[in-house]
């Protein structure tokens, strides 16, 4: 038995009571992680350029729009989903492979389960199984895929999306097989395109490519049968190396969402440590923007391959700039979406501090580690060192946080009560009885743009 | 300037007037040889697979699949025809590249043509310049790209339908310079599908992904401006090598489409100078398949690599198989659709051949030459050298036998009548005042499967 068929027996034959109490913890965190920054960036003007495709290509109306008000088919409701989910890089972080597994996973869940009237467990199940396979996939050829260029959001996605829409849609294992062969040759997206609105439109585009996946293998639609191991399949062609054993190896005993994060800042995850460390030097004495002659940093080096951009235009290209979320970070003491908008991009005092912060590499450092010097223009110098970023695996956002976090992303977004009710079903996800109780929550009684 | 830039610019700003009268005849023979094939492809049942997938998402029916006398939206109506164009493997070829380029790029063409009204002097215009753009980025990353393991059909055939979906929308430069960002990052297609429906599919999906990136350029989506040369863009991430210099290199002096074979077999390209070799043999005194002892081939390495399966199980691995192109060669002195069938790869006759069939590389042939010998139990030996297989640039189908081809394909689709006026519409395309003359023409009366 090859990768491809083990992977599609774990997804469509495991049993919903095998999947251990705290994984289904992780997973309904992740729900309520992912709703809220999809939420919350509904408000964005950009969603509308989604909207207007699909009003001019049209289609049913079976599953909703986060925060938009309207119902589109299951492909496109997954496309502005996902990219909604991950419009703010607000999301989550599987630290071993840097995926955000949530973002391409759970509106394909959402989508088809809508559209069938899926139980609140049926929804989670298929998404804990789908993100587990697409952070395995990721395992089997990190770090030289994501190295070599590729966004492996948008290429393991597909593998998260077909997972959750054909374990709700009920497709046998063969049908599974042919599925991820489907989704698997539309693996797509590229770094090139990070900053700009592509980035996020990449896991919506794996939801939508795992959802029509599911919807040609139901019907018998035909692929390979080895996409993962064959000899010109996702593994050889989309990495220089591979083990594909980190498949199946120890799958349904180990879980990986024990290893995935949510994330407290609003940018790339690289970023983090870095805003930390700059939080803290904010109750230092004699710290304030003004007086800060240099800041120093020493990095994972992924930091200066990412997220080196000293000079952003516009709020995208901030999330992608370690000088930008490091001097939000002092100026601010946060890094919510409120400090990544074109208007806090040039604000002068930003643009100033931007100026006088610097990063190196430092082999010895994870990518969740970091150690920042702040120098005073009176002579004073300070050292942080973060041993492990806020919302990584070892320094997770605790339930209170992740509240905290919703509440403050829906705010502007749903009447207070609504958001309380929909918090309140979603730790009880497992006992809704249609996931449409659920999306019904999510509605905004009138779009708003956000300025 | 970058090779994107010059890439979208040409696109854009080529006036139609400029592009010569032979390579507009070019452009042509691709209409009337994709609609041959495709209107006969379209009697496969496995078209119903994707037709009631968009029967269930459903959408506005502003274009037609090819054959099926049904109407859905402009995504929609691209990934049919694609699919359709491509099924049969009897489409076209782009020799420097083994880019199929009609495939992905006329579906976008007519779908938007279809939905504007556009005249075929503008869908004629924007095809030839879709093709030229996605020949021209698969030179340069070819031959790499493809021995790493890509359907280079699929992939480069984003750039095709993003071209021409774009011409026709009226895209001005810059926002052409996203449309390919967002059709660039979508590029996909592995080989491991080979001899499934989902190698057809790949075509399908480039076009529907080229018009998704052109709806969404077109409202102000925005993505990286170099796609093609970027650090992590396509050129660097999809190739271990590559030359982009080739994308601008001449461009709008040379073009591409004189180095577009049409096929005149419905199988991969590199059987075609051995079956070539094999119909030759049949004139040979005392040739049957029942006398014959053994066939040895020598052969460029691509026919080892991509079309070696002795034992094709299905009608779509017998077009992935030499033994059996070779064989129904032989037996039937022909390699039409009708050799390709499921029942086909099982006729004994056929079988007992292919067991006798071997194929060795010989790095001194090219991918259109062969030397197949070919020797009888009673001792005589016979040898064929073919020096450029049939449909090759240097041995092209006249347009007399593509008419031919087009009344073969078309004979149990269409009314005699409607076949012969849309052949002579189409040899006119550039007066035609509205494509959807020409759609009108494709429409069958019933629907009928094929056996």
């Amino acid at each position: 038995m090859g990768a491809t068929e083990d992977l599609a027996r774990f997804i469509v034959e495991t049993p919903a009571e095998r999947i251990p109490q705290a994984v289904l913890h992780e997973g309904k965190r992740c729900f309520i992680n992912y709703l809220s920054v999809a939420l919350y960036a509904a408000r964005d003007p950009s969603l509308d350029i989604l909207l207007d495709v699909f009003k001019a290509e049209g289609g049913v109306r079976h599953a909703s729009v986060i925060g938009a008000g309207t119902h589109t088919n299951l492909q496109n409701a997954a496309l502005a989903n996902g990219y909604l989910g991950h419009l703010e890089d607000y999301d989550d972080t599987h630290f071993p492979t840097v995926i955000h597994p949530s973002s391409p996973t759970l509106p394909a869940a959402l989508a088809v389960g809508e559209s069938i009237g899926a139980s609140g467990r049926d929804v989670l199940t298929a998404s804990v199984l789908g993100m587990e396979g697409c952070c395995r996939v990721g395992m089997a050829i990190h770090p030289y895929h994501y190295d070599e260029g590729w966004h492996i959001t948008g290429t393991c996605g597909v593998f998260g999306a077909v997972g959750a829409a054909g374990r709700l849609a009920g497709l046998d294992t063969p049908r599974m097989v042919h599925a991820l062969g489907v989704a698997g040759t539309q693996a797509a997206g590229v770094r090139e395109v990070f900053g700009s609105m592509t980035k996020p439109f990449h896991p919506g585009r794996s939801a939508q490519s795992g959802i029509l996946a599911s919807l040609l293998a139901q019907r018998g639609f035909t692929s390979t049968t080895a996409i993962l191991e064959g000899r010109r399949g996702f593994a050889a062609v989309y990495s220089s190396k591979s083990d594909l054993s980190r498949v199946a190896d120890g799958i349904g005993e180990r879980w990986e969402l024990h290893m995935n994060g949510l994330k407290p800042y609003a940018c790339g995850v690289v970023n983090h440590p870095l805003i930390d460390a700059m939080i803290a030097m904010r109750s230092r004495p004699g710290v304030t923007p003004q007086a800060v002659e240099r800041v120093t940093a020493k990095v994972h080096h992924l930091v200066l391959e990412l997220v080196n951009r000293q000079h952003p235009q516009v709020g995208l290209e901030g999330k992608f700039s370690y000088h930008h979320s490091m001097a939000v970070g002092l100026v601010d003491g946060s890094a919510f979406p409120a400090q990544y908008t074109d208007a806090k991009v040039k604000d002068p005092v930003i643009t100033a501090l931007r100026d006088r912060i610097n990063a190196t590499a430092d082999p010895s450092l994870s990518e969740d580690q970091a150690e920042v010097t702040l120098t005073l223009k009176d002579g004073r110098s300070y050292t942080e060192r973060v041993a492990h970023a806020t919302g990584a695996p070892e320094n997770p956002m605790t339930d209170a946080q992740l509240e905290t976090k919703f509440r403050n992303l829906t705010r502007d977004v749903l009447p207070q009560a609504q958001a309380e009710e929909l918090l309140a079903r979603l730790w009880a996800l497992e006992q809704v009885a249609d996931i449409r109780e659920i999306v019904a929550l999510t509605r905004m009684r009138r779009r708003t743009h956000r300025k």
